[in-house]
Protein backbone atom coordinates (compact mmCIF):
# COMPACT_ATOMS: atom_id res chain seq x y z
CA UNK A 1 0.00 0.00 0.00
CA UNK A 2 3.58 2.49 0.47
CA UNK A 3 4.79 3.93 -2.67
CA UNK A 4 7.77 4.95 -2.82
CA UNK A 5 9.00 8.02 -3.97
CA UNK A 6 9.21 8.36 -7.45
CA UNK A 7 12.22 11.25 -7.49
CA UNK A 8 15.03 10.77 -4.69
CA UNK A 9 15.89 14.87 -5.35
CA UNK A 10 15.27 17.19 -2.34
CA UNK A 11 14.89 20.44 -3.86
CA UNK A 12 19.02 21.32 -3.77
CA UNK A 13 19.34 18.98 -5.85
CA UNK A 14 20.80 16.16 -3.07
CA UNK A 15 19.06 12.76 -3.17
CA UNK A 16 16.90 13.70 0.68
CA UNK A 17 18.62 9.89 2.10
CA UNK A 18 22.22 9.86 1.20
CA UNK A 19 24.19 6.74 1.47
CA UNK A 20 27.39 7.96 3.79
CA UNK A 21 29.53 5.96 1.87
CA UNK A 22 28.96 7.36 -1.31
CA UNK A 23 28.87 10.97 0.13
CA UNK A 24 32.21 12.86 -0.74
CA UNK A 25 35.58 12.81 1.37
CA UNK A 26 38.55 14.49 1.56
CA UNK A 27 41.15 15.42 4.15
CA UNK A 28 41.25 19.01 3.31
CA UNK A 29 44.98 19.37 3.80
CA UNK A 30 45.45 18.04 6.74
CA UNK A 31 47.08 14.58 7.44
CA UNK A 32 45.50 12.00 8.74
CA UNK A 33 41.89 13.12 8.69
CA UNK A 34 39.07 12.30 6.65
CA UNK A 35 36.04 14.95 6.87
CA UNK A 36 32.66 14.37 5.34
CA UNK A 37 29.72 16.97 6.62
CA UNK A 38 26.46 14.97 6.67
CA UNK A 39 24.54 18.23 6.63
CA UNK A 40 26.33 21.57 6.41
CA UNK A 41 25.87 25.41 5.74
CA UNK A 42 27.25 26.08 2.55
CA UNK A 43 26.67 22.37 1.21
CA UNK A 44 22.88 21.86 1.82
CA UNK A 45 21.91 25.37 3.49
CA UNK A 46 21.62 24.49 7.14
CA UNK A 47 21.27 27.25 9.44
CA UNK A 48 21.41 26.15 13.24
CA UNK A 49 23.25 23.14 13.08
CA UNK A 50 26.02 21.61 11.26
CA UNK A 51 26.66 17.42 11.70
CA UNK A 52 30.63 16.09 10.41
CA UNK A 53 31.41 12.48 10.40
CA UNK A 54 35.13 12.03 10.62
CA UNK A 55 37.81 9.61 10.88
CA UNK A 56 41.46 10.25 12.43
CA UNK A 57 44.36 7.81 11.21
CA UNK A 58 46.30 6.77 14.50
CA UNK A 59 48.27 9.84 16.09
CA UNK A 60 46.18 12.27 14.15
CA UNK A 61 45.20 15.36 15.95
CA UNK A 62 42.70 18.27 15.60
CA UNK A 63 44.02 21.48 16.08
CA UNK A 64 43.99 23.08 18.92
CA UNK A 65 41.41 25.48 19.02
CA UNK A 66 38.04 27.16 20.78
CA UNK A 67 35.14 28.51 19.25
CA UNK A 68 31.97 30.42 20.20
CA UNK A 69 29.52 27.59 18.95
CA UNK A 70 28.22 24.22 21.00
CA UNK A 71 29.61 21.20 20.05
CA UNK A 72 28.89 17.92 20.21
CA UNK A 73 31.00 14.51 19.95
CA UNK A 74 29.83 11.11 19.23
CA UNK A 75 32.53 8.09 19.26
CA UNK A 76 31.75 5.53 17.02
CA UNK A 77 34.83 3.70 16.73
CA UNK A 78 38.64 3.67 18.11
CA UNK A 79 40.56 5.48 20.90
CA UNK A 80 41.82 8.31 22.02
CA UNK A 81 41.97 11.32 23.82
CA UNK A 82 40.31 14.99 24.90
CA UNK A 83 42.54 17.67 25.87
CA UNK A 84 40.33 20.59 27.33
CA UNK A 85 41.79 23.75 29.05
CA UNK A 86 38.44 25.34 30.70
CA UNK A 87 40.15 28.88 32.34
CA UNK A 88 39.07 31.20 30.17
CA UNK A 89 39.81 33.74 32.33
CA UNK A 90 43.76 33.82 31.93
CA UNK A 91 45.42 35.01 29.59
CA UNK A 92 46.59 31.84 27.56
CA UNK A 93 44.49 28.33 27.88
CA UNK A 94 47.26 26.68 29.70
CA UNK A 95 48.05 23.14 30.52
CA UNK A 96 44.74 20.92 29.42
CA UNK A 97 42.93 18.23 31.27
CA UNK A 98 43.19 15.15 29.69
CA UNK A 99 39.97 12.71 28.98
CA UNK A 100 40.08 9.63 27.56
CA UNK A 101 37.51 8.95 24.76
CA UNK A 102 36.44 5.59 23.78
CA UNK A 103 34.22 3.80 20.91
CA UNK A 104 30.69 4.86 22.38
CA UNK A 105 31.14 7.73 24.57
CA UNK A 106 29.88 11.02 24.34
CA UNK A 107 30.88 14.74 25.30
CA UNK A 108 29.92 18.32 24.94
CA UNK A 109 32.36 21.18 24.79
CA UNK A 110 31.62 24.21 26.52
CA UNK A 111 31.45 26.95 24.82
CA UNK A 112 34.84 28.88 23.80
CA UNK A 113 36.73 26.33 25.93
CA UNK A 114 39.88 25.64 24.10
CA UNK A 115 40.20 21.73 23.22
CA UNK A 116 41.69 18.83 20.93
CA UNK A 117 40.70 15.70 19.91
CA UNK A 118 43.83 12.84 19.34
CA UNK A 119 43.90 9.45 18.30
CA UNK A 120 46.37 8.07 20.47
CA UNK A 121 45.54 4.87 18.93
CA UNK A 122 48.64 3.13 17.42
CA UNK A 123 46.78 0.76 15.01
CA UNK A 124 42.55 1.68 14.77
CA UNK A 125 41.49 4.55 13.30
CA UNK A 126 38.77 7.58 15.32
CA UNK A 127 35.67 7.78 13.89
CA UNK A 128 33.18 10.30 15.69
CA UNK A 129 30.05 12.31 15.10
CA UNK A 130 31.05 16.09 15.24
CA UNK A 131 27.90 18.33 15.35
CA UNK A 132 28.18 22.45 15.89
CA UNK A 133 25.68 25.16 16.20
CA UNK A 134 25.48 28.53 14.17
CA UNK A 135 27.26 27.13 10.95
CA UNK A 136 29.69 27.72 9.18
CA UNK A 137 31.51 27.58 12.10
CA UNK A 138 34.10 30.01 13.28
CA UNK A 139 37.53 28.84 14.81
CA UNK A 140 40.38 30.41 16.85
CA UNK A 141 43.40 27.79 16.39
CA UNK A 142 46.24 28.18 18.84
CA UNK A 143 49.94 26.99 18.15
CA UNK A 144 50.29 25.87 21.60
CA UNK A 145 48.57 25.43 24.95
CA UNK A 146 50.94 28.82 26.20
CA UNK A 147 49.63 30.81 23.14
CA UNK A 148 47.77 33.83 24.29
CA UNK A 149 43.68 33.99 23.80
CA UNK A 150 44.52 37.11 21.76
CA UNK A 151 46.99 35.59 19.42
CA UNK A 152 45.06 32.75 18.96
CA UNK A 153 44.51 33.04 14.18
CA UNK A 154 40.94 33.25 13.34
CA UNK A 155 40.86 30.09 10.66
CA UNK A 156 37.42 31.28 8.41
CA UNK A 157 36.27 29.53 5.95
CA UNK A 158 37.44 26.27 7.89
CA UNK A 159 39.42 24.15 5.79
CA UNK A 160 36.07 21.96 4.61
CA UNK A 161 34.23 25.42 3.91
CA UNK A 162 37.25 27.17 1.59
CA UNK A 163 36.25 25.10 -1.52
CA UNK A 164 32.11 26.10 -1.20
CA UNK A 165 33.37 30.25 -0.61
CA UNK A 166 35.21 29.67 -3.49
CA UNK A 167 32.11 29.02 -6.02
CA UNK A 168 29.30 31.25 -6.32
CA UNK A 169 26.63 27.85 -5.35
CA UNK A 170 26.65 30.04 -2.27
CA UNK A 171 24.37 32.73 -3.35
CA UNK A 172 21.91 30.00 -4.42
CA UNK A 173 21.34 28.62 -1.25
CA UNK B 1 54.23 13.85 29.89
CA UNK B 2 50.29 13.85 29.73
CA UNK B 3 48.55 13.79 33.23
CA UNK B 4 45.34 12.52 32.56
CA UNK B 5 42.01 14.57 34.68
CA UNK B 6 42.10 13.88 38.18
CA UNK B 7 38.42 14.84 38.09
CA UNK B 8 35.62 13.63 35.30
CA UNK B 9 33.25 15.80 36.60
CA UNK B 10 31.76 18.95 34.41
CA UNK B 11 30.76 21.96 35.57
CA UNK B 12 27.18 20.70 35.74
CA UNK B 13 27.72 17.43 37.51
CA UNK B 14 27.77 14.72 34.48
CA UNK B 15 31.19 13.24 33.43
CA UNK B 16 32.81 15.47 30.90
CA UNK B 17 33.09 11.98 28.68
CA UNK B 18 30.40 9.82 29.01
CA UNK B 19 29.72 6.30 28.24
CA UNK B 20 26.78 5.77 26.22
CA UNK B 21 26.02 2.18 27.69
CA UNK B 22 25.78 3.59 31.04
CA UNK B 23 23.36 6.59 29.98
CA UNK B 24 19.90 6.24 30.91
CA UNK B 25 17.50 5.37 28.25
CA UNK B 26 13.46 4.88 28.53
CA UNK B 27 11.12 4.64 26.06
CA UNK B 28 9.02 7.12 27.59
CA UNK B 29 5.25 5.49 27.09
CA UNK B 30 6.42 5.10 23.45
CA UNK B 31 6.14 0.78 22.54
CA UNK B 32 9.23 -0.09 20.84
CA UNK B 33 11.46 2.80 21.53
CA UNK B 34 14.67 3.25 23.46
CA UNK B 35 15.66 6.58 23.62
CA UNK B 36 18.57 8.29 25.24
CA UNK B 37 19.42 12.25 25.44
CA UNK B 38 22.83 12.26 24.64
CA UNK B 39 23.30 16.48 24.63
CA UNK B 40 19.91 18.06 25.79
CA UNK B 41 18.52 21.09 26.45
CA UNK B 42 17.04 20.51 30.08
CA UNK B 43 19.71 17.69 31.25
CA UNK B 44 22.74 19.03 29.77
CA UNK B 45 22.06 22.69 29.66
CA UNK B 46 22.61 23.17 25.48
CA UNK B 47 21.08 26.28 24.18
CA UNK B 48 20.94 25.48 20.78
CA UNK B 49 21.17 21.66 19.61
CA UNK B 50 20.11 18.16 21.44
CA UNK B 51 21.59 14.66 20.43
CA UNK B 52 19.69 11.46 20.64
CA UNK B 53 20.68 8.04 19.93
CA UNK B 54 17.11 6.34 19.38
CA UNK B 55 16.32 2.32 18.83
CA UNK B 56 12.85 1.58 17.26
CA UNK B 57 12.46 -2.40 17.22
CA UNK B 58 10.71 -3.73 14.55
CA UNK B 59 7.74 -2.41 13.28
CA UNK B 60 8.05 0.51 15.69
CA UNK B 61 7.52 4.24 14.60
CA UNK B 62 7.55 7.62 15.32
CA UNK B 63 4.62 10.03 15.25
CA UNK B 64 3.49 11.51 12.44
CA UNK B 65 4.71 15.06 12.92
CA UNK B 66 6.29 18.76 12.47
CA UNK B 67 8.43 20.65 14.07
CA UNK B 68 10.20 24.31 13.15
CA UNK B 69 13.70 23.11 13.79
CA UNK B 70 16.28 21.95 12.09
CA UNK B 71 16.59 18.04 12.35
CA UNK B 72 19.19 15.67 10.65
CA UNK B 73 19.47 12.24 11.08
CA UNK B 74 21.78 9.28 11.23
CA UNK B 75 21.31 6.02 10.69
CA UNK B 76 23.37 3.35 12.15
CA UNK B 77 22.02 0.09 12.16
CA UNK B 78 18.98 -1.58 10.62
CA UNK B 79 16.17 -0.54 8.09
CA UNK B 80 13.11 1.29 7.79
CA UNK B 81 11.34 4.45 5.48
CA UNK B 82 11.11 7.97 5.98
CA UNK B 83 7.58 9.33 5.40
CA UNK B 84 7.89 13.10 4.06
CA UNK B 85 4.70 15.26 3.15
CA UNK B 86 6.66 18.29 1.77
CA UNK B 87 3.26 20.33 0.81
CA UNK B 88 3.01 22.78 3.60
CA UNK B 89 0.66 24.79 1.48
CA UNK B 90 -2.20 21.91 1.67
CA UNK B 91 -4.41 22.08 4.61
CA UNK B 92 -3.47 18.55 5.60
CA UNK B 93 -0.10 17.04 4.72
CA UNK B 94 -1.55 14.54 2.10
CA UNK B 95 0.02 11.19 0.99
CA UNK B 96 3.70 11.24 1.87
CA UNK B 97 6.26 9.95 -0.02
CA UNK B 98 8.44 6.91 1.15
CA UNK B 99 11.78 6.67 1.38
CA UNK B 100 14.12 3.55 2.29
CA UNK B 101 16.67 4.70 5.33
CA UNK B 102 19.39 1.93 5.68
CA UNK B 103 22.97 1.64 7.89
CA UNK B 104 24.88 4.34 7.38
CA UNK B 105 22.86 7.01 5.55
CA UNK B 106 21.88 10.37 6.21
CA UNK B 107 18.94 12.92 5.63
CA UNK B 108 17.50 16.73 6.90
CA UNK B 109 14.17 17.25 7.21
CA UNK B 110 13.02 20.58 5.96
CA UNK B 111 11.47 22.63 8.43
CA UNK B 112 7.98 22.07 8.90
CA UNK B 113 7.64 19.39 6.98
CA UNK B 114 5.18 16.45 8.08
CA UNK B 115 7.26 13.41 8.56
CA UNK B 116 7.88 10.17 10.31
CA UNK B 117 10.37 7.36 10.61
CA UNK B 118 9.26 3.66 10.83
CA UNK B 119 11.55 0.51 11.45
CA UNK B 120 10.34 -1.83 8.68
CA UNK B 121 12.58 -4.68 9.10
CA UNK B 122 10.95 -7.60 10.98
CA UNK B 123 13.99 -8.78 12.72
CA UNK B 124 16.60 -6.25 13.51
CA UNK B 125 16.23 -3.24 15.29
CA UNK B 126 17.05 0.34 13.60
CA UNK B 127 19.25 2.48 15.36
CA UNK B 128 19.45 6.24 15.05
CA UNK B 129 21.32 9.52 15.61
CA UNK B 130 19.21 12.60 15.60
CA UNK B 131 19.87 16.40 16.07
CA UNK B 132 17.67 19.14 16.43
CA UNK B 133 18.04 22.41 16.99
CA UNK B 134 16.33 25.48 19.21
CA UNK B 135 15.71 23.13 21.99
CA UNK B 136 13.50 21.96 24.05
CA UNK B 137 11.56 20.41 20.94
CA UNK B 138 8.03 21.58 19.76
CA UNK B 139 6.15 18.63 18.09
CA UNK B 140 3.11 18.68 16.40
CA UNK B 141 1.47 15.30 16.18
CA UNK B 142 -1.13 14.33 13.18
CA UNK B 143 -3.09 11.15 14.24
CA UNK B 144 -3.11 10.58 10.30
CA UNK B 145 -1.76 12.15 6.81
CA UNK B 146 -5.02 13.56 6.55
CA UNK B 147 -5.72 15.69 10.07
CA UNK B 148 -5.80 19.61 9.11
CA UNK B 149 -2.38 21.04 10.39
CA UNK B 150 -4.38 23.32 12.45
CA UNK B 151 -5.77 20.25 14.44
CA UNK B 152 -2.70 19.10 14.88
CA UNK B 153 -1.96 18.60 18.23
CA UNK B 154 0.94 20.32 20.21
CA UNK B 155 2.87 17.99 22.44
CA UNK B 156 4.99 20.13 24.60
CA UNK B 157 6.93 19.41 26.82
CA UNK B 158 7.81 16.03 24.47
CA UNK B 159 7.86 12.72 25.58
CA UNK B 160 11.78 12.43 27.55
CA UNK B 161 11.47 16.39 28.47
CA UNK B 162 8.52 15.95 30.83
CA UNK B 163 10.14 14.28 33.68
CA UNK B 164 13.00 17.54 33.53
CA UNK B 165 10.04 19.91 33.38
CA UNK B 166 8.28 18.49 36.55
CA UNK B 167 11.81 19.01 39.01
CA UNK B 168 12.62 22.04 40.42
CA UNK B 169 16.67 20.94 38.56
CA UNK B 170 15.49 23.05 35.43
CA UNK B 171 16.03 26.61 37.82
CA UNK B 172 19.61 25.85 37.92
CA UNK B 173 20.06 25.15 34.70
ZN1 LIG C 1 35.85 22.08 18.33
ZN1 LIG D 1 11.13 15.07 13.58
Amino acid sequence: LLSFATSLESSKGFPLVRNINELPQSNYGREGLSHITLAGSLLHGMKEIEVWLQTFSPGSRTPIHRHSCEEVFIVLKGNGTLHLASDVHGRYPGHPKVFPIFANSTFIIPVNDVHQVWNTDNNADLQIVVIVSRPPVKVFIYEDWLMPHIAARLKYPYYWDEECFDTPVRDEL
